[in-house]
């Protein structure tokens, strides 16, 4: 599927290099998304703001997008799949910790028992994370990661968890990378969880992934020197947090903000508060057929407050039922 | 000069594109730079790592180059610039702080006494930076660099402080960036002191500078969101902090790097440990006469370590009196 994005974005350049573009064959840059509002919405930016003659135009430094990942760019059901490979993480690493048997969150994710796990919120998460994530080398942390995306199914869909990115999605990253967009994840999940797989799977380079992320320590161990995961919270890039992610890693405004649930709020809001042109996207999860539908009730990927001052403001709000053609690329296998 | 490198590369892109790149008139990437081994040894680095015929080809993703600023890619005499800066900030605040006059390090600031300000070391001048440069917006700050910036001359060349960056690593950063090198640069100084005018100096985008920071905060002023700064040190880009700075924004581990003092020495060393070919390039300030000659014993850019380890390890010295042709653009006007 990637290939023949790639493919088609090649042959848009090379035919705009020859010939002027309202000459050449119009090739539909969101062939899976519905001919519906948000798709125009999307393109009408696009075009408004890449034309120097019109009062729209973004010169190229300021085409700055953000998206975040779980639940924008891939799914995040049943839950963060971060979640499932700390959860991974601890059945692997049980042995070398006997407490763990009766010492909570970890006994209630030995147990399988989710709900009980849940009531010990993003405090019990981030004590999972610390103990499971860290007191490695970052080098044996990536290939642990890969290791586990290699071989994990999703419970539902028994396919690798990279299968489960949403096409329309694929779709409008090439659409504004192709216009000279420079796309960044803002992500509450870990960066160095996300760095390993998103080069290949969204074609983002590793250096605009912003995260949160532990401390580290510079060390020799012998004569070769390493960075150490420390069992400590470094930065966590959510809610008031992927602004501040955003200024400390991109230094630049952005124009363009998608995202899925009130943590990606700020970001939205830090967005909408440039001069100009600017366009935010809420993905709303309405389609329980094809994926899942969720939003105020839902603990993972909650969206209230963000739909509310989405509608509100004028923001564009796709959904996934009626506005996705496809949602996952296998679809159309 | 900067137009002139940008015409240069255009010219070297649209030959290669139409003919074999043997046939093209030869273009000096380095035309600063003596024809000494410093220089031929940049080249031929550059050609082995860009042909995919060669062992030592590495592939795009992997070409990361990070750079030092102070003293690496301009002057850093007769103190850091963003020292001058500070010293400015206090004399500018100083109505406001009646305290300072009795209050070290402030009062040998107001008195200009540049020896006892000495004598605090970093913990004076992180005192200076906390009052100085915090307290307001991002934007506010951002605008405050960049007044400064185009007012203030250096106290011994009379001119804009931007005139005193090094000819021949100009040419070397778009030399590697012709190359599909992505160029980082990673200082010790305050990361937003250098956004403001890393792109239109070293044609580096704001997100690949890697530096110093302050704790941030995102709030609503009436009903405009800000990011302010608050006094509060986030991270301290120098020493083992450089290659966490690097993994932190970076997430790769670069194959060239260059720097000047023994606080790069660290990500001279996390450079030289990946596998395959690497580059390592110390700058030695020899040059008494255009510029200044220092190493072991100065206080702002102390050279010792690093020199022995870059001498013990083969890697590459420049000098600056021997290798380059010039130093700063202006000297050929």
């Amino acid at each position: 599927m990637k290939t023949k994005l790639t493919f088609a974005a090649a042959l848009l350049i090379i035919s705009c290099t020859h010939v002027n573009k309202e000459e050449t064959a119009y090739v539909d840059p969101l062939p899976s998304w519905n001919d519906k509002e948000s798709k125009s919405s999307i393109i009408n930016f696009i075009k408004e703001t890449t034309n120097p003659e019109n009062q729209n135009f973004i010169p190229v430094p300021d085409r700055i997008a953000v998206f975040d990942n779980d639940g924008t760019l891939w799914s995040e059901k049943p839950v963060y799949f971060q979640l499932l490979f700390a959860i991974d993480r601890v059945k692997e690493l049980a042995d070398q910790h006997p407490e763990w048997e009766k010492e909570q969150p970890f006994k209630a994710v030995l147990e399988n028992d989710m709900d009980e796990l849940k009531s010990y919120g993003v405090e019990g998460l981030l004590k999972i994370v610390m103990a499971t994530h860290t007191g490695l080398t970052t080098e044996e942390f990536e290939d642990i990661v890969k290791k586990w995306l290699s071989t994990v199914k999703h419970p539902r869909f028994n396919r690798p968890l990279t299968d489960l990115v949403y096409q329309p999605m694929l779709e409008l990253l090439s659409y504004l990378q192709m216009n000279d967009f420079k796309v960044f994840i803002v992500s509450g999940g870990g960066i160095e969880f996300m760095r390993p797989w998103v080069e290949e799977i969204y074609n983002i380079p590793r250096n605009q992934v912003v995260g949160s992320s532990v401390k580290t320590e510079f060390v020799f161990i012998e004569d070769r020197p390493v960075i150490k995961r420390l069992p400590e919270i470094d930065f966590i890039d959510d809610k008031e947090g992927k602004p501040i992610g955003i200024h400390k890693h991109i230094g630049r405004k952005p124009v363009f903000c998608a995202g899925n649930s009130d943590g990606d709020l700020p970001m939205m809001q830090w967005t909408a508060s440039g001069e100009g042109k600017r366009f935010m996207l809420y993905i709303h999860h309405t389609d329980s057929v094809r994926e899942w539908a969720y939003d105020r009730d839902s603990s993972v990927g909650r969206l209230e407050k963000g739909l509310e001052e989405a509608t509100a403001k004028g923001w564009v709000i796709a959904d996934m039922e009626q506005d996705w053609k496809v949602v996952y690329p296998f679809e159309k296998e």
